[in-house]
């Protein structure tokens, strides 16, 4: 990996404590908050200073080790108990964040599983949060190279359009469909990168951009109504985005926005890709509109920052997402390489 | 035009003095401006107290007439001289408004062409002001009129989705697009409006949310990005939006987001209207590939109230308007009626 580029961790692991980049505060501040305590961990996932589904099962790993560090006891069955609460703790943090709960499942997991004193077990629980968080960058950057494989090669170096962040924030480092805009960026490919701001929570513009500068990716931040004008000016060569929940037929769940950006990039022919880990597809679901629409609060919509910008007396409609049928999608690039949407039952297979 | 609506006036003359709605205040602060010079009219247009081009218009012929109130002598020659300053004191405030241009030429040339003394032309010049600002208002509601002839009949009360502000508050009154939805609510053909917030300058949820709350027209605000996906959802029977310029073979410029909601409106099967007067169209113009792209200061877009929402570092782009082809536009709805918009020529020669 190239050493000017990719160093954003959302988590990082030093000596006896975690240091989260308190996502809250970008992009007009960057500060690093010390997590010594698993309450403090919750805390942390809670208020969104970590945010970002893979990045929230990482420090909830780390949120687990402190909480076993923090248990008083030789005792294994003691010690299993009270993590067991550590746990519960950790849980009601997000309550819909499918990696919260698989990356504690796994850290209990390997509790119950270890054979030795409590002592050897915490040394194991640290091992496997190093790992999760190891694991999930490794996925990361093999999304990065595969997307590669399927970025058009006309012109030599491309304008992507993105939307939302799925960077290093979110993830344990590198990012997904970012990841893909770091791999050109680094290998040459790159000419700048287009942001959707993407209302209402912003994170194109506060985080995206953020990363793009700390990187020296040229990045060029539009509001999102802008994206279908760039497009029919032809300042958009393709458009990556990530994924919440991808179907079994390749319907894409994904940050509310996406399914408009995908419609006006199949008007101008500007290809569409999604970049998700394969634990992102649920082969469960054999479409996505059975993929249910979470609603999330007004407040969103109406205030910004202090601001209020919306009259008393008006109502708000604020989905979280939005789901792209798989039609639209020229290529889902996973970690074990980019298939169209219809064949991703093959990258499993391999 | 039935009393419990359309009492939303920008610009009001009363006796000696004109009030204006401080649009800068809105949604959060309903005050009112009185302006007594033209100097003062001038600072108002600046700084966006009034805004939308056929207020903007009104308030410059009010402008006109305050300036003339203010020359002191009876000397016709000197009287227009001066005149002539006031004039070109008002036309300095916005330079790219053309409805400012014309209604100040309108005021000028009804100044040379009055036969009488001074203060004869003087009460001609407010008499001139009124009649601009009537017209205004005939021309929405005529326009109010014609887009009911063209709306769905099915369902029986439509949910509407539009774009940016076109109510009271950007004309004399009542408004173009808002229009159309007025007179849609007042003859019982309208269920809800759907807002788009209209980013970067959110003057759908600003000012076209506070309009409908005033009306009492049930309102939902939604991010821009939201529109596509709310179709999908069949939450949307049609969509009407302003214009800003209107070229021959009906190419229709108007705020930025208006083309991505025409291509998703088309994807959908949603009716797609554009509600404009007749002087909004160019027929000097064939085609809208020929409309400039204006654009606008960033800043519009990284700072919202007091709040920085993007990284130093980022590049912005922040075209003002887009150009929607004419076949994704259903119909043009002018005062003289709504047509097919490769039939503009039609309703010009009747």
């Amino acid at each position: 990996m190239n050493p000017l580029t990719s160093q954003i961790y959302p988590v990082i692991w030093e000596q006896d404590k975690v240091l989260l980049i308190d996502q809250t505060r970008l992009p007009n501040e960057y500060s690093i908050v010390e997590i010594t305590r698993s309450s403090d961990m919750a805390r942390a996932i809670k208020t969104m200073i970590v945010r970002g589904a893979p990045a929230i099962g990482v420090a909830a790993a780390y949120g687990m080790y402190l909480g076993a560090k923090e248990i008083e006891t030789d005792k294994r069955e003691e010690f299993l108990k009270k993590l067991e609460e550590v746990a519960q703790l950790l849980k009601q943090t997000r309550p819909t964040a499918v990696n919260l709960f698989w990356a504690i499942s796994r850290m209990l997991k390997t509790a119950y599983e270890t054979i030795g004193t409590v002592a050897e077990i915490k040394t194991i629980l640290l091992k496997t949060a190093q790992k999760i968080q190891q694991e999930d960058l490794q996925t990361c950057q093999a999304i990065g190279e595969n997307g590669l494989s399927v970025l058009p090669t006309e012109p030599d170096q491309l304008r992507i359009l993105t939307h939302c962040n799925t960077g290093g924030l979110a993830t344990a480092g590198y990012g997904t469909a970012l990841g893909v805009i770091r791999s050109a960026w680094q290998s040459g490919r790159l000419l700048r990168v287009y942001a959707d701001e993407t209302r209402p929570r912003l994170q194109g513009a506060k985080l995206t951009a953020w990363e793009c500068v700390q990187d020296k990716i040229p990045v060029t931040v539009i509001s999102d109504g802008m994206a279908a004008h760039c497009m029919k000016q032809k300042m958009i060569d393709a458009v990556i985005v990530g994924a919440d929940r991808i179907a079994a037929n390749g319907d894409t769940a994904n940050k509310i926005g996406t399914y408009s950006l995908a419609v006006v990039s199949k008007m101008h022919n500007v290809p569409f890709f999604v970049a998700a880990p394969l634990s992102t597809i649920d082969f469960d679901l054999p479409n996505g509109e059975l993929i249910p629409i979470e609603e999330r609060d007004p407040i969103e919509i109406y205030k910004v920052g202090n601001t209020i910008i919306c009259p008393e007396g008006a109502d708000f409609y604020n989905p979280a997402f939005d789901v792209t049928p798989a039609e639209l999608i020229t290529a889902i690039i996973t970690e074990k390489g980019a298939v169209k949407p219809h064949e991703l039952s093959l990258v499993i297979s391999h």
